[in-house]
C-alpha cells in the first residue's frame, strides 16, 4: 500500500520547440500530486514514438512546456495507492507493468458521472476527455510526465500487468505503436478468411503485419513507395509487396482483392488507389492523419459499400488482449534498444526516420 | 410458367439529354429478350427518383439512349420462366410484386462463379457488377428498361413480393428511396438506445425519419437549412428540427449528440459540423454524393472512433425485410400519385423539388 516515496523523479525535459531537435535536458521534476489511486513505476524501458516528437515541437497546438515525454512505457510498480488495488487487483509492489499513451479519463476524473465509454471499457473514447501519459493534466492538476524518466505516476486503470514471456523491450512499443494498429483491425474483423494491406513499413505499419499474421489473416500485403523496404517487409512476414512508385499497373493488378487496409501514412496520395484495391463491403483504415487535417475521399468506394475510418490507440483492454495474442503468438516487433542517456541522439535519429522499426530507451 | 406473351410493351422513352426536361416520348419498345429465369410484370405504379433524372441527362457518365427509367416499380406478375420459380418460389402468376434499382448480378450471369457477395445475400455489392433496372445490360446483352412503362420484365431473383397491408403507391417508393436508407441505418444498428440525424428532408430524408422511429429509435433529430421544413419532419415523425443556416450555435449545442447521422445531400458543407454531432465510435453515413466526386472528412472525428460510409441500395433480402418491417409498423411515406401520362410535367416538377415528398407514377 502507499507509502511515501524514498526516490526522486528525474527525466528528459523538453522546454520550448527546439526540444524535437535533440535539446531535451535531463532533470529532477515534481510528480503528479499524489492520489490513492495512483501507481508508482520504477521505468525499465520507454519506446520513442512519433507522437513525442510532435509534441516536443508544438505540433499538435501549443505544448505545455516543461514537458517529459514517453508513452511506451515499461517498469515495474514501486508503490500502490490504497484505492489503487480495487481499481486495478492485479497489481502489486515489484510486478512488471506498461502504460500506454493515456493516463486517464472520466473514469478517474468524474467517478459519479461516468461516460458510456468508460463505462464499457472503451476508455480511449472518453467523452469527457482523453488525458495523455504527458502533456495533459489530472483531474488535480498536476501535469502528466511520461517515460522518458526513472519513473512514472499515474492513475492504476490505465496500468497493465506485462506477461512474463515478453521482453520488456519488446512490449514496450507495442503500447502505443501496437495497439494503434491492433484495436482497429481486431475491431474489424482481421482473422482468418481476411487479406490484409498495409501502407507504410515504420513503427507503425511493421505492427499492421505482426499483428496480420498473429490474428490469422489470409495474406498481408505491404504498401510503400519504393522497392527498398520489401525484403524487410517479408521478413516481418507480409506475402507480398507493391511498391506504390516504382510497380507498373499497382492498382489496376489489384483491384478488389483486399478485405481490410489499414494506412500509416501522413497523406492523401494515392487514397482513392488504395480504396480501389478493397473488395465490395471492405475497410480502409487510416491511423496517419494528413497534414492538411482533411481527408478527400472519392465517392467510388462508398458506393461499394467500403467504410472508412480511424481510431485513436486502444482502451486498457485492449492493451490486455493485445499482449495476450503477442505472449501467445510469440510476436518479436523490431527494435533498436538505446540507452536512456542517448534520447537526444535517439529523437534525431528517430526523426531521420534511421528507427528499423522502433528506438526504445532503456534505463 | 412461361408462355408467349400476348401484350406489347409501351413506356417513356429518352431519346438525349433533353429528356430530363421533359421530353420524354411514349412509344412501344422491344423487352429484354427472354430467358427462363425472367418474369415479366404489368406495371401498376413507379416511383420518380433522382436517379431517373441523372441518368436522362447522362448526369453519370454518357446513358445508353434510348432508355425508359423508373425503379420502384410495382406491379402484377403476368408470366413466370421455367427457372424463375426455383429463383423465387414466392411468385406466382397474378401477385403483387416489385423491383428496385437492381435487376441483375452475376447470380445469372455467371451462374457457375457467383461471388462471395451475391452468395451471402449481397448482390447489390456483387463483385461482377450491378445490373441496374434501367440503363444496365443483361447477359443475353439486351438492354434493361425501367418502371415508366406498361411492363418491365428481368430476372425473378430481383423481384419481390409487396406485403398485403402497403398500398401499391406506397410500396413503391421504398423500393430505391427506402432501401437506400434502410440498409445502412439497419447495418449500422439503428434502433432502441440510438440517436438519429437525417440531413436533408425530401424523398431520401423523410423515410430516414419514417425508418428510425419504425425501428425504435430514442430521437430523430433533422437537419435542414431553412426552418421552413419544421412543420413536415415533426409530422412525418422527427423529434427535433436543425436549420444549419437560421439556427445560432447549432453545432455547439449539439455536439456529441448523435449515435448515427445519414446524410442524404450532395456537398461536403458542414460534414465535419455534422460529424462533431456525433458521439465518439458512431457513424456518419452518406447516401448524397458531392458533384465534387470527394467526400472531404475532417480528421478529428477518425480520432473520436466515428465511421464514414455510404452504400448502394439494398438487397433482395433486404428488400423484403424492410418491406415486412413496413407492414408491421403501419409505415407511410408522403407520396403525392401522378397519372402515368403526366411522366414528363412530372420529373420537371422532381427537378424543381416540389414532390412532398415522393411522386408516384400510376398507370
Amino acid at each position: 500500500m502507499g507509502s511515501a516515496q524514498d526516490y526522486k523523479f528525474e527525466g528528459w525535459m523538453g522546454y520550448d520547440k527546439s526540444a524535437a531537435d535533440g535539446k531535451l535536458v535531463w532533470t529532477e521534476f515534481d510528480p503528479k500530486v499524489w492520489e490513492e489511486t495512483d501507481v508508482d513505476i520504477k521505468v525499465s524501458h520507454c519506446g520513442i514514438c512519433g507522437s513525442d516528437l510532435h509534441v516536443l515541437r508544438s505540433g499538435w497546438g501549443p505544448t505545455k512546456y516543461p514537458v517529459c515525454v514517453g508513452h511506451e512505457i515499461i517498469g515495474t510498480v514501486l508503490r500502490i495507492g490504497s484505492e489503487a488495488a480495487s481499481a486495478n487487483p492485479s497489481l502489486k509492489v515489484g510486478s512488471r507493468v506498461g502504460v500506454g499513451a493515456q493516463s486517464d479519463s472520466c473514469r478517474n476524473r468524474i467517478p459519479d458521472k461516468k461516460c458510456k465509454e468508460c463505462e464499457i471499457g472503451q476508455e480511449n473514447y472518453c467523452q469527457h476527455g482523453f488525458v495523455g501519459t504527458y502533456n495533459g493534466t489530472y483531474a488535480n492538476g498536476s501535469p502528466s510526465a511520461g517515460g522518458y524518466a526513472t519513473h512514472v505516476r499515474c492513475p492504476a486503470h490505465f496500468v497493465v500487468p506485462i506477461p512474463d514471456s515478453i521482453p520488456s523491450e519488446l512490449a514496450a512499443p507495442m503500447l502505443c505503436a501496437g495497439v494503434t494498429m491492433y484495436s482497429p483491425m481486431k475491431r474489424n474483423g482481421c482473422g482468418p478468411g481476411k487479406t490484409v494491406g498495409v501502407v507504410g513499413l515504420g513503427g507503425l505499419g511493421h505492427f499492421g503485419v505482426i499483428w496480420a499474421k498473429a490474428m490469422g489473416a489470409d495474406r498481408v500485403v505491404v504498401l510503400s513507395r519504393k522497392r527498398s523496404k520489401a525484403a524487410d517487409a517479408l521478413a516481418v512476414g507480409a506475402d507480398a509487396y507493391i511498391a506504390t512508385e516504382e510497380d507498373e499497373d499497382w492498382v489496376g493488378a489489384n483491384r478488389n482483392s483486399l478485405d481490410i487496409i489499414i494506412s500509416t501514412i501522413s497523406s492523401n496520395k494515392h487514397l482513392g488507389d488504395y480504396m480501389s484495391l478493397i473488395k465490395a463491403r471492405g475497410v480502409m483504415i487510416q491511423v496517419g492523419l494528413p497534414d492538411a487535417g482533411v481527408f478527400e475521399i472519392p465517392t467510388g468506394p462508398l458506393v461499394r459499400g467500403i467504410k472508412f475510418e480511424g481510431g485513436l490507440v486502444g482502451s486498457p483492454g485492449e492493451l490486455v488482449e493485445m499482449l495476450a495474442l503477442a505472449a501467445e503468438k510469440n510476436v518479436k516487433p523490431w527494435v533498436n534498444v538505446r540507452p536512456m542517456k542517448e534520447a537526444n541522439q535517439a529523437i534525431v535519429d528517430m526523426h531521420e526516420g534511421k528507427a528499423r522499426y522502433r528506438y526504445v530507451l532503456a534505463n
